[in-house]
């Protein structure tokens, strides 16, 4: 079973906190994420609940380091702690002790077992097939096949930590610093419950396997990426740095937000066949701040529901061979893009592989990040009714090579 | 610094095991691996070493269930741990209890964090690479590049374990149990001390970072891996089980067995240049037993030595860009196959895509696996002067599909 909308959602509901009641904020009650804080002077993490620009402690619940145990957690398990949250943080009840974001420092909120990438955007897959195939862009199984692969669960680091440009080999004969360094605006899912190995999850109760939601940045080093994916795919190109936004948004608080999914012109095999409104609305933003500007810059936009796949689908592709996924595994969709320019969810899409050129307020242009650049994935969502609830961010700033 | 041979490895040391005094026992007291057992009528594992047909309680030194910790120390402290077992052990040394390995159920022998999976054999890729690509059998970054992918870390599981035959889609419109299940013999190679986010090993120092090897299964869905590797690499072809022998040769006890790596026709970059003899002479064997037949019979063998990649290599080029590698990730080499058709590791290659069927004593032919049949990996290290040790086995039977 999967979560529901409930009165944990009405948007008249206000907090004790005044930060959560202002209009715009990331996290007001209705959302509540989840993550893994670090105090100020301490040094072992807690889980604690955004709450306005505040954290409130929720290691009476939850006493680990990480959420995985949460993960683990059924479903109807996880929507009495989002009751108790509301309990406590809600106006009238007694205001406890919090901590200031910007005083705590944040670590994963998950020991991720496995990170899987999938490739879910068709608009990105058709956009970057067009940049290499311009006859041929999508391959004849992207409609039929949710395509993913295995990503590294070592390099995935959380938001703030400084990305160092690395050294590959960027073709024949050469090996030095990667001059065609890219972000990638994805979501990240992180999976509940999970399955035995070789139980497959059927597409109807995958989404209970869904827990929550993140903002990643899957940093992609072209030159390196394009020299060395074939026959086995990517590896050394995308395997020295993930960022993930520190704050999970639960599955209970994204009840609102499933909306259908585009429709498909290919029919999808039974296994993959969702037997309701299967998809996400969450908007994703990607900004960008070089060493030379004020403020950042929105580079692009994009939707999670414009995606051809949905979780259910991704989560029920995954097990349909018996693979076991594990509380705490990350499912992150691949590169959001959407139908316009405007909806390109890498620069490798925004510049036509650096034909051109995205020119910055400043003057400066660029075709890929330059040392000093910081990329920053911002998300929320919306819905008439509803309060409008937010991802936070998921911020890296590039440092030279060694 | 890696491992030395040193008196551990002098062939006239005896154990007050008589098992591990018999010609051919895999493992004499030269070898001593370890792994992860659990003593009959218990349910938590421990790490034990393997001593002839018994095994030697470990727990008194390494008190965890898995190999992990371990494989963090520094190769000084392995090598003093080895000379422990060594003493206990050696003729002359009281006897202490023991359990009988047939009485124990083996788990596997680390939390794996992270699996990649090489491609080190030139001549698995060249076998392949004309089997699809007649005219360009060798993709052009092949002599340059390491080529590897992630794989997935929660579907490996001990020998011994059964596998099932997985569901995928094996070609438009079509979902069922695969058609063309295959093995592959690899051999695994388990992370030691690791390094940082963000500091490259070194190929000088590489072989610090290989704390012990195993053998490895990785169970491949033909039908399946074609429909969907292209392109990002192979996904549920392969994530439904890796079969991983249970019993880690340690790198002390590895020491005799480096020798100089097939020469290269092309120069390799400097990072990739090995300081020394860089491979390891470990011989393997895949041993193929139907329903219908008395005792397995050898369908192939292989030398760890002729992969155009070396362990060194493979850790230099996998850190290169800064990837982390962390004390238990496993390392496997890709399918190892050798010059001639008697070492071909999968049956891909040795009945050429289907075309040429093996022929088996009992009349049957194969040309992929069925069910009911068991693949046994076997392998062992020989050099003159020397005792010989074995890895013992790497076994797995395939399970109708559900």
């Amino acid at each position: 079973m999967s979560a529901q909308i409930d009165d944990t959602h009405d948007r008249n509901r206000r907090s004790w906190v005044e930060s959560a009641n202002r209009p715009g904020c990331d996290f007001p009650i209705q959302n509540l994420p989840l993550g893994a804080f670090v105090p100020p002077r301490e040094t072992r993490a807690r889980i604690g609940i955004a709450i306005g620009d505040s954290i409130l402690d929720g290691s009476a619940w939850l006493p680990d380091e990480t959420l995985n145990g949460y993960f683990a957690l059924p479903a109807t398990q996880r929507a009495d702690l989002r009751r108790d949250f509301v309990k406590a943080l809600e106006a009238g009840a007694p205001a406890r002790d919090l901590f200031a974001q910007a005083d705590c420092a944040m670590r994963l909120p998950a020991a991720v077992g496995d990170y899987t990438d999938f490739y879910a955007s068709i608009h990105h897959a058709t956009n970057v097939g067009k940049l290499f195939r311009p006859d041929n862009p999508l391959l004849p199984n992207y409609k039929h096949v949710p395509i993913a692969y295995h990503g590294r669960a070592s390099s995935l680091v959380v938001s703030g930590t400084a990305v160092r440009r690395p050294h590959g080999q960027l073709g024949e004969g050469k090996f030095g610093p990667t001059c065609e360094l890219d972000y990638e605006m994805e979501v990240g899912l992180f999976v509940g419950p999970g399955n035995a190995l070789g139980d497959p999850i059927p597409v109807r109760d995958a989404r209970a396997h869904l827990a929550g939601v993140c903002l990643v940045n899957d940093w992609s080093a072209r030159d390196v990426q394009r020299w060395e994916y074939q026959p086995l795919g990517p590896f050394l190109a995308k395997n020295f740095a993930t960022s993930v936004s520190p704050w999970v948004v639960t599955a209970e608080a994204l009840a609102p937000f499933w909306t259908n999914a585009a429709p498909h012109d290919v029919p999808v095999l039974p296994y993959l066949q969702e037997p309701g409104a299967g998809a996400l609305d969450i908007a994703v933003e990607v900004w960008l701040k070089t060493g030379t500007m004020p403020a950042p810059i929105r580079l692009s936009r994009a939707a999670f529901r414009d995606m051809y796949w949905t979780p259910g689908q991704m989560i029920a592709h995954h097990t349909s061979n018996g693979c076991a996924l594990v509380p705490g595994d990350m499912i992150a969709s691949g590169t959001m893009s959407g139908p316009e320019k405007e909806n390109r969810g890498c620069l490798l899409e925004l510049t036509a592989k650096g034909a051109d050129p995205v020119r910055l307020p400043t003057g400066e242009t660029r075709t890929f990040l330059e040392d000093g650049d910081e990329v920053i994935l911002t998300g929320y969502c919306e819905r008439a009714g509803f309060a409008r609830i937010g991802f936070g961010q998921c911020r890296g700033t590039i440092s030279a090579a060694r």
